[in-house]
């Protein structure tokens, strides 16, 4: 690799003078600029991260915390960031929480060693653990001091109960998702304001993780306590197909004995049979609009908006019943 | 943050004396390494990673490159990849490549920029592109002289045409996955062999790629080109999945007009229905044993083993007929 010596020695300067002239800062005569630019060109020079790094105390690296790599809708957001991202010039240091708080204090401190720019975070409680770090959050957000962008999870609960409504439900459950989850709270007012207006009975099944390797297990528990559930509005599509699962295992038909709606609307949800209901969340504009939004704080100190909220949509498929055979 | 300029301060000495002594390097007496000792404990100072970049001239930072984020397959790997670089204190760059080698070149740029330890790769061809990079493939993996990690896709094609082979096919056709991924062609020769071997007559079905989103639109392709198709060795699971959609909207019923094995495990596999038969390759594994080998390699120099075979295992579900029905 060309270093910024063999530059300045080409151009017949000092190497503090091909810095000043490369990052634009003090004074270079324009005919020393010409030199060294000159010099640049020949020799193929491109900068060290880590040395204008160093000079710069900042790098141009993000940190992007995870909850679960492996739930198949937070690739999707990590797309949109890292497209985001890789736009400004910035690249994502991975951080995969996993719900874990020592995991994510060892990642932020990580991250710190390695002069980030700032962080990206889908994990549920990041900012109160960041010195003065910029910080966006996705998806899972709470206050509304902090750069965020989410989708409408208020209106995603409500949507998800007006499809069960309409569909003759006789006896509906809500699983929740983690309490410490913020979304979960709203995903669940919206839903109960829609059953209680529509004065549909219901019951909520409280979940304690959204991770996968926990969701059939979670689903033989839900049957246990539900046995006579026939409409279930469900946490996020991983726990909506476990649910699934266990319900053709146990001899009932989808939707005939069973429908159900999910959240999130991964990949596989419209890929399996019968095809899940959801609710979409744009997760790849969540991560991507995440991204614009850090780097526009980074480089130019402040953003339009701190809040970015975008729609949800209903998806129906095979896993809610026609409206028109139940009126 | 404490700088180290603190430290020398604190302990009385040059800021050279403690670069000396927190990196091993030249004579530091014994009674002023007890002092710098001393002045970082009581400072709470831990070296910032782009100081320690600069002078070791390369970062605690490995750089990870994967053909598809969005193939849950591909999210396992990373996982067992991060846990196996954070054991040894290294971090992850991320790079989603895409089957893009423009992209690809972009992040080996990056990576170069970032002074990364070295690289581990999912993405077929990375070595040819790297300037003496440290370098361990996953996966896909074409040439005897680099370090890899990779399960037997000869076996596995063998296991996969043998679980057909035994349960009365009509009509098989293999979908064979792209020719520039080394595994597609030994598993494309493992399973004719097993065919060829049982006079089973079948065709090969050619695609073009292993993404996600163009899974669909070849299973629609594949039925125009095979519509009296019985049974179907897929190249991934994703495809298998898009397969069977196909055919449920075809009016096929699975396993008894259409029978199919996919490749891969990933955990949505088990959570439909019909659960996908399949053959599974240990991902998580893959991904660890990667970043213990390239660890090995930066720290010693060497790695004992430079080619590493995880075995493959077949996973019966419902979308394989039943052995005994047939016989």
């Amino acid at each position: 690799m060309t270093t910024i010596r063999e530059v300045a020695k080409l151009a017949g300067v000092s190497v503090a003078t091909v810095s000043r002239t490369l990052n634009n800062s003090g004074y270079v005569s324009e005919s020393t600029r010409k030199r060294v630019e000159k010099a640049v060109k020949e020799l193929n020079f491109y900068p060290n991260e880590v040395a204008r790094s160093l000079f710069q105390k900042k790098s141009k690296l993000i940190g992007l915390l995870l909850p679960d790599i492996t739930n198949p809708f937070f690739p999707a957001i990590a797309k949109g960031v890292e497209d985001g991202v890789n736009q400004r010039g910035y690249s994502l240091l991975l951080g995969n929480v996993e719900d874990d708080a020592e995991k994510e204090s060892d990642y932020l401190k990580i991250f710190e060693q390695n002069n980030i720019a700032g962080v990206i975070s889908a994990v549920q409680g990041s900012a109160a653990k960041l010195n003065n770090m910029p910080l966006v959050l996705l998806d899972r957000v709470n206050s509304h001091q902090e750069y965020a962008v989410h989708s409408d999870d208020y209106a995603g609960g409500k949507l998800a109960a007006q499809a069960v409504v309409e569909r003759n439900p006789e006896k509906v459950v809500i699983m929740v998702g983690p309490k410490s989850v913020a979304g979960s709270a709203m995903r669940l007012a919206g839903s109960e304001k829609v059953l209680q207006e529509s004065l549909v009975p219901y019951e909520v099944f409280q979940t304690a993780s959204f991770q996968l390797n926990l969701a059939e297990e979670t689903a033989e528990r839900f049957f246990e306590q539900h046995p006579d559930v026939d409409s279930v509005i469900a946490s996020n599509d991983v726990y909506a197909l476990a649910v699934m699962k266990e319900a053709i295992k146990r001899g009932m038909n989808i939707p005939e004995d069973l429908q159900i709606i999910g959240y999130d609307d991964m990949p596989f949800s419209r890929m399996m049979y019968p095809g899940l209901s959801t609710i979409a969340q744009p997760a790849y504009q969540i991560g991507y609009q995440g991204a614009e939004l850090l780097c526009n704080i980074l480089e130019k100190g402040y953003a339009h908006e701190n809040h970015i909220q975008l729609p949800v949509t209903l998806k129906l498929r095979e896993s809610l019943r026609k409206k028109d055979l139940d009126e």
